[in-house]
């Protein structure tokens, strides 16, 4: 029996979008109905590499198919001038819930930006407006390729605006889209006024404003991913629909962790779980609604999603290499 | 950057037990000294499947070296009768503590029976007679063979008595074994006379009685590994130097568990912790001893000293296949 590997390329390739939006969906639905399981991410601080390891197990259930694995995943922010290596790295472990082999090893990095883009699409397709056509991207790092590739499988998206510092990642993330779509450097302001933004940053201090936002704007805050993080302002939080997609990990992680743990912001100001929505206990965008917000912090039932989606049409695809892992030879083939 | 595959036979020849037996008695000793990190397992259940998946991430600093990483590993009891596959099949991450960077990606399955071995042959250092040279094993199965191999490193071990209900068991293990040691079936009784016993069985109703054991024999109870397992006569634990590799995992899942939770035996009928021998705060066998039991239910800590040495021997020895999982390329090397 064989396990296989799959690089950053592969899975690159073999993240479908047009499947990967509708089984994160699925892994938002089956964590809110109660059939999926995630164990409470544990770490490993190593303050003398200044760098932590997070260990992310889960399992999922979407009744026509399931799935089990983990992603081991770091970050260590001196990687890149010491070593010239990543900040983040991952490394996931996908295996059969039914006997628990493990089907295939996958980088973990590639995968994570895949569903974290398609976090962002499934948020957008339940509260951006219906026709919405233009999308904002603050900061043009290596998570913002798949917040367009992702979110303009939900919305008919034409114009593009992308807002970065660094004109050199600005040019990259242009030279990328702009065959497929209106793409142009803007101001924060600029990218904050398009029906969907999304915010990609690391930032500690919050760098839009309240009055950069549009009437009907769709804001999925991706950036925050550790206390302290924080990349809108608490006025914005506090007047949009806030949607968040796990009460424990965003209140101490989230986009909203500054301004909830400050007391700024309550339980109150929060609408509800991304699950409820997409079960349909709570109504996405209504007719009546301003600004909205998904506070996005990532969850292990996307990780296991995401690596079901890769690992299906990797197979289907002959793509990756077999590695026979367990030394189990030709059994149960 | 490479992540170098090590698959069971890969594990198997680069495992030296020269090596891994010091570099689990580090590990004990790191952990002892509050250099190691080690997150509670977390377990997710899988009553559909009757299987269980369990994430056991750590790091250990042995000063000279460290290591750092996760097993990913499972007991699913229907595997062998349904799917010919193996109850238990772990997958190992082997990280640099540094960087994070995935070094190795290995067989977790006969990483863990090297390690159990290991753990033994420390435990039977300390706390066997100096001249031990006769060794019982009592259940023939996948474990047993890293207990001799092990133990034979630190004892000079001429004499193995095998018991096992089936035959074919105990046979292919003397075939093994018998160009090295004179090693014959016996009973129980037999196994338990010895200088050293290894119990490597996973039955929940004592099988070991008082009368059976020598006067100091050095027993490492390996089997237990979930509530309700129990190999050894309760009487034995309470007349025992009793020793446990971690108080939480012992008294929930060692051999301990089952008279601990009846509280037919107290805290108070613990010797201490392998790690407190190990680092000299107390002595191991003293000339007053009689029998001593080692409770054994295997640390993560073992899985990543272990990762160390078979991926150190791997490197040295040119075996493994080296894959570029997280699509690095050529940096840093």
């Amino acid at each position: 029996m064989q396990t296989l590997l799959l690089n950053s390329d592969d899975v690159h390739e073999n993240a479908n979008m047009a499947d990967l939006v509708p089984a994160i969906e699925e892994a938002f639905a089956a964590f809110e109905r109660g059939d999926a399981q995630m164990p409470p991410k544990s770490y490993i601080d190593l303050p003398q590499y200044n760098g932590d390891f997070r260990s992310m197990p889960a399992y999922m259930d979407a009744g026509d198919w399931d799935a089990a694995g983990i992603k081991w995943v770091n970050v260590h922010p001196d990687n890149g001038s010491k070593f010239d290596l990543p900040t983040v790295m991952g490394t996931m472990v996908y295996s059969s819930p039914e006997t628990a082999f493990p089907l295939a090893v996958m980088d973990g990095t590639e995968l994570t930006m895949k569903r974290t883009g398609a976090a962002a699409a499934v948020a957008t397709d339940h509260l951006a407006v219906a026709d919405a056509s233009s999308l904002g991207i603050v900061g043009a790092g290596v998570q913002s390729y798949t917040q367009l590739e992702a979110i303009a499988t939900v919305r008919d998206i034409e114009e593009v605006v992308v807002s970065d510092l660094d004109e050199e990642r600005v040019a990259n993330f242009i030279d990328a889209f702009e065959d497929d779509f209106d793409v142009r450097p803007g101001s924060i302001a600029e990218a904050a006024s398009c029906d969907v933004l999304s915010t990609v940053t690391p930032v500690e201090s919050p760098i839009v404003s309240r009055d950069d936002v549009g009437e009907h704007t769709h804001i999925n805050a991706m950036g925050a991913d550790a206390e302290g993080k924080h990349e809108l302002a608490d006025e914005i939080l506090l007047d949009a629909k806030l949607v968040i997609d796990d009460h424990e990990q965003t209140t101490h992680s989230g986009e909203i962790n500054v301004p909830y743990n400050e007391g700024v912001l309550s339980d109150d100001d929060i609408y509800g779980d991304i699950g409820e929505i997409v079960v349909g206990d709570r109504e996405g965008r209504t007719a009546d609604d301003g600004i909205s917000v998904f506070d996005s912090t990532g969850l292990a039932i996307q990780d296991v999603a995401a690596a079901h989606v890769v690992y299906e049409h990797a197979k289907e695809n002959d793509n990756g290499y077999e590695f026979d892992l367990l030394g189990l030879g030709d059994r149960s083939e």
